[in-house]
């Protein structure tokens, strides 16, 4: 890849969404940054801040705002796609309903989708999974596979890819998931020397899933 | 620990933190208040969203916004501070400097300063951990040690206790601690179930450190 094109990142960002499943990746692309030019744009329904914290959980319940950069209708062009999970995929907020149109609409155009933990559902609801392999959260795997039967759901993997578009298991996947996107983008180097700064030994074999044995999958 | 009494859990960030020295740890305990009242206050210098990105790496770097609760001086009683790390660290921010500031005067009121990679260099500067074991990153622990040689650094480890102060090593070392944390204040079948529903396969032992051998610690 071009060291002087930059490639253009978006996440797509809803109430409830699970921190992890963002800030892995996104941890990752941001030390990627400091030697690979990207763009990153963090999108949501509105401008206002976007909380991790679901009204479907506990009334206890905490979580951090994040702040978007654009709304999907101002969102610029992307090449990569990141769609986080988390209990809000569940609700029915506009900005679900939003992520789920724009997976739609932007699809055609990307050169990756990557969806973390129940992400996958969201994209899955999109149509864009129908007749492809894809992966998902193991504690609500079946609830991902009644949500769209037609998507060819792989129950033991850590992540899963088909074509460009890689989907991730839950939550701290997406972590080993954009290191081995990163080792097959930009090379095993990069991703090698990311993940040791990052001090994280990645989980290499995509078919590792001992979380696929806990929920008896 | 009275499940009716909430732990109130404090974050200090500054310009150029790791965002997932943050989160690692931040969505832990976002899913620990599912089931255990926490409060959480999100602080800063000023309530202006405070950047992941740094001005010292890669003019190309990119970060994420994320929004304080609580400035410093409005800061409600804690009984956690956690402190992450990052190249911001290095820079005499307000933030960073108040950060320090911070950890020097509520010290002596937390149950537990938890800190992350770098982040234990601002509690040493705060001079919280002179003659206590602590740990932080690998790659730069020779900067470490200089700028506080009163700590006893241990080179290695995934994360230190000494007291009621938790050091973790770089970056994903934050949710082996957060993990053990958790174990050890909400008890062991607790952090399993959080473990699980992250799909994370902790290091539960905390020695265990293959990045020491990596920078040759």
């Amino acid at each position: 890849m071009a060291e002087s094109t930059p490639l253009r990142v978006g996440i797509a960002l809803f109430p409830g969404f699970q921190a992890l499943d963002a800030f892995g990746p996104l941890d990752c692309l941001n030390v990627l940054s400091t030697t690979h030019p990207l763009t990153l744009s963090v999108l949501s329904s509105t401008l206002d801040p976007v909380t991790s914290k679901t009204s479907m959980t506990s009334p206890h319940a905490i979580g951090q705002q994040i702040v978007p950069t654009h709304t999907f209708a101002t969102a610029p062009p992307l090449d990569v796609l990141l769609v986080p999970g988390g209990v809000g995929t569940r609700e029915s907020s506009p900005a679900v309903l939003d992520t789920i149109a724009f997976i739609q609409k932007t699809y055609p155009s990307l050169k990756y989708l990557i969806t973390v933990c129940t992400g996958s559902g969201l994209a899955a609801l999109a149509g864009v999974l129908d007749g492809r392999k894809a992966t998902s959260n193991k504690m609500v795997f079946h609830e991902m596979k009644a949500l769209r039967p037609q998507v060819d759901w792989v129950p033991r993997a850590r992540w899963v890819t088909d074509g460009n578009i890689w989907t991730a298991s839950g939550v701290t996947a997406g972590i080993d998931l954009t290191l081995a996107w990163v080792a097959e983008v930009y090379g095993k180097d990069r991703a090698t020397a990311i993940a040791n700064e990052i001090e994280h030994t990645p989980h290499s074999d995509a078919s590792h899933d001992p979380f696929a044995d806990l929920y008896g999958l």
